[in-house]
């Protein structure tokens, strides 16, 4: 038997927005390696072994799925969202390009999922109908001098932003921060949402400005999301509004 | 009977990277309202009423699917990959916007979908493992000088970057304007992709460098994807390379 390791993005949470392609990989492998929640999340199917292991374990768990692999197992790395945004992709890449040479002659497949981005914006309207770009605010392995630079750039040239890993308990300050930089560039009515576990049971949205969003507004789920300067937000009676970013840019 | 419009991302092609809540809603539609390929892919479901038009209708298109939908119908309003992406989301809420008070009271609904930008992605390993943002090259909505400065400054700060609608009929020479301008501010040996109709029968993908890039190499259904200047390129043996964006930025 020859292994294979599949990267497989699971999508924001529910099960009819996770993509067939993905839950049949899901379903052949043996083993189940990620992020405890999520692998504890799949791991009804029967006889997969389960290779949990805590958040900011990335590399050692990336190695973990080659070796397996390795030897013979069919091997399913799991990431919510998609992959290769802020998930495990880069990580077995890194662990395949400074590893063992003959890992890079493994079977390994990226499977892509409904990113935590993509549903925010489809809960939200259509925040991203321009350009846009998405930040990790978290400098656990960048420098914050380099993510304060690319929100800046982003906010002087008129992308809409999500920020991913916005807050947690370690680096409390970042993110307000960053709204305050932003602030420097862009007009107080400019939309922010802060959108929780969408597609979930504790799916939460809030909808705000810049000139009123608050850092506590989000917490380690959150995905913040900040409009552009024409990004409008469309007021409907006992709802949700609906915010969306104009294809057109100022009479373009 | 009481309408709705129903925005629904069909993903990057592949049947089986198509989220089941999306096929569900296709099925339920009265009227599928898209530009012509796309809707014409999807009406093999019985009874549906089609209405295809062309690439630069989308405002028109997203009026008829509002009056549709006030008439009572279940309206699908089709794009490929995510609507929210350079779809048929933003044109929607902006007819919106602008259109009949009462289209606010309407059901709408978002249905995200894999966007073209995950699925070359994927296929091409993890490219956008930082931070990276999308932009659409088409300069029929906005002025070319906006989109050359987001170009610019992407390049300036780091991001990895997606270009949608890289090169027509009509717009033969921004692409090349792009590609000199990264050259100015990244080297020569980043990576560049351009990843055609991935997942289709006739998915095309090809390797080449920043200094070597040529405008020729993209068409209308290319999406170029451009590395920082960490990426990295894994080659291997007698198949394609992996291409990845460290997680981690200079020693950060």
């Amino acid at each position: 038997m020859s292994g294979c390791v599949d990267i497989i993005g699971l999508g924001p949470g529910a099960e009819d927005l996770r993509c067939p392609r993905a839950a049949r990989a899901l379903e052949q492998a043996t083993d189940l390696v990620g992020y405890v929640p999520y692998v504890e999340r799949v791991a009804a199917a029967t006889g997969q072994r389960v290779h949990g292991s805590d958040n900011r374990e990335e590399i050692m768990r990336a190695r973990l799925a080659l070796e397996l692999a390795e030897q013979g197992r069919r091997v399913a790395v799991v990431s919510s969202g998609d992959g290769g945004v802020f998930g495990m992709a880069a990580a077995v890449f890194e662990a395949m390009d400074h590893g063992e040479p003959q890992w890079r002659d493994l079977d390994v497949q990226v499977y892509p999922g409904v990113s935590a981005v993509l549903a925010a914006a489809a809960r939200l309207g259509a925040p991203f109908g321009n350009d846009f770009c998405v930040i990790s605010l978290s400098d656990n392995l960048k420098p914050w001098g380099v993510i304060l630079n690319r929100v800046e750039a982003a906010a002087q040239v008129g992308f809409a932003m999500a920020f991913y890993n916005p807050i947690s308990k370690s680096r409390p300050w970042q993110l307000g921060e960053a709204l305050d930089r932003l602030r420097v560039h862009l007009p107080g009515s400019v939309p922010v949402m802060f959108a929780r576990a969408v597609s979930r049971p504790e799916e939460h949205v809030a909808f705000t400005t810049l000139g009123d969003a608050r850092p506590e507004q989000a917490d380690m789920r959150t995905l913040v999301i900040v409009g552009n300067a024409e990004t409008r937000v469309i007021e409907r009676a006992g709802r949700d509004p609906w915010v969306y970013t104009p294809r057109s840019v100022g009479g373009g």
